[in-house]
C-alpha cells in the first residue's frame, strides 16, 4: 500500500522539473517550503508568476529587462560600435561581473544545433545583421563546445564579406587552473593562441 | 553602473532562501522559470500555494496528509502496539521506503535543543504520551547525533517507568559502508551493539 499524498507529490514533480533538481532535493525543498512561515512561500510562488508577467526580453539585444530596452542598451556611456554575440541573457550577467567589457551585446537566443531542429533562422542572426550601421566589430562570444564554434564559424563567415572586424573570445587555460589536469584541444587552443609577453 | 532588473533579483532572492540553493543555482533556476512555459511556471506557482492550503499534518502521529488522520494511521493491518518514533515528517517517508516497519510513528517536530530554544514542551510529546493506550513497544528512531541522543534519552526515561518497552534504532557501520573510514564513535557503537551471527 502506498501513502502518498497528492499535493505533495504535485510540488515534488514540479519542482524536479528545474534544471539540476533531482528526486530528492525535490523532496527536501517540498518539505521546506511546507513548513516555511505562509508569507515566505506566498512570496515564492508570487515571485514565479510575477517576474514572468514583468521580465522580458530586450527589443534590441535580447537580454532579459523589465523595460522595452535594457539599461546596457539604453546606457550612453557604452560603446555602441561593438557588439559582443552571445548564446543566451545569463553569458550577459557573467560577462557583466567580469566589468572589461563596455560594448553592446546581442543575445542569439541558443546556439546552431541541426539534430535539435535549431537552425539559422531560429536564432535572433537578422536582428543582429539589422544592427550593424555604425558597428565597427563584432565579439563571437558563444561558448567553445562544438554547437558553438559552429555557430561562431556560421556567423564569422556571414559577417566577414560586409567589412566588419569579427573576433572570437580566446580559448586557453583557465586563470586558477592546472597545466597537468587541462585536455588536450584547451591545451592546444593556448598554445595557438599565445601572445608575447609584453602584451599579455 | 548596475543593471540589475528587480523582479528577477526578487524571483532569486526567492529561490536562494530555499535549502541547499546557493546565489548561482537559484539564478540558474530563475531563468529557466522564465524561459519555460508560461503553464508550467504557473503550475509550479500552484502547486507551491495548493500544496500548503492542501496538506496539514495528521492529528494523531504529526505525519502530512491530505485528510485529518493520514493513510498510515488509518490503515488497520498496521500494528498499532508499537510506535516508531522520528523527527520530522520525511523520517517517515525513509523509514516507508525501507519497507521493513509495520507499526505505527508519531513525529515529534524537532529534537530537544536548549541553545535554540527548543524545550520539551516545544516538541509532540504530550500528543505521544496520550496515544500509549495498549501500546506495548516505543521505538526511538531520532537521528544519531547530539540532540536526537538527548530527546532519545529523555523519552526514555519518561517512557520507562510506564512499563513499556522502550527501544532504540541500532548505530552501527552502514550497509555497503567501509570500516577504514568509518568515524570511531560509529564502530564503537558497531562494536557494543555486536550480535550472535545466529540471529542476524
Amino acid at each position: 500500500m502506498s501513502y502518498s499524498i497528492a499535493p505533495l507529490s504535485e510540488l515534488v514533480q514540479a519542482l524536479a522539473m528545474l534544471p539540476g533538481i533531482g528526486g530528492k532535493t525535490a523532496q527536501r525543498l517540498a518539505y521546506h517550503i511546507l513548513t516555511m512561515p505562509a508569507g515566505k512561500a506566498d512570496q515564492l510562488a508570487n515571485a514565479i508568476t510575477g517576474t514572468r508577467a514583468r521580465v522580458r526580453f530586450c527589443a534590441q539585444c535580447g537580454n532579459l529587462t523589465d523595460r522595452d530596452i535594457c539599461a546596457i542598451c539604453e546606457d550612453p556611456s557604452r560603446d555602441s560600435s561593438i557588439i559582443c554575440v552571445v548564446r543566451d541573457a545569463r553569458d550577459i550577467m557573467a560577462m557583466e561581473r567580469s566589468g572589461l567589457f563596455r560594448g553592446l551585446y546581442h543575445v542569439l537566443g541558443g546556439t546552431l544545433s541541426p539534430m535539435d531542429g535549431i537552425g539559422p533562422d531560429q536564432l535572433r542572426i537578422k536582428e543582429l545583421l539589422g544592427r550593424l550601421n555604425g558597428v565597427k566589430e563584432i565579439v563571437l562570444a558563444t561558448n567553445p563546445d562544438v554547437e558553438g564554434e559552429a555557430t561562431a564559424i556560421y556567423l564569422w563567415r556571414l559577417l566577414e564579406p560586409m567589412q566588419i572586424k569579427v573576433t572570437r573570445i580566446a580559448h586557453g587555460v583557465p586563470v586558477g587552473g592546472d597545466l597537468e589536469y587541462t585536455d588536450d584541444i584547451t591545451l592546444q587552443k593556448a598554445m595557438e593562441g599565445r601572445r608575447p609577453m609584453h602584451q599579455a
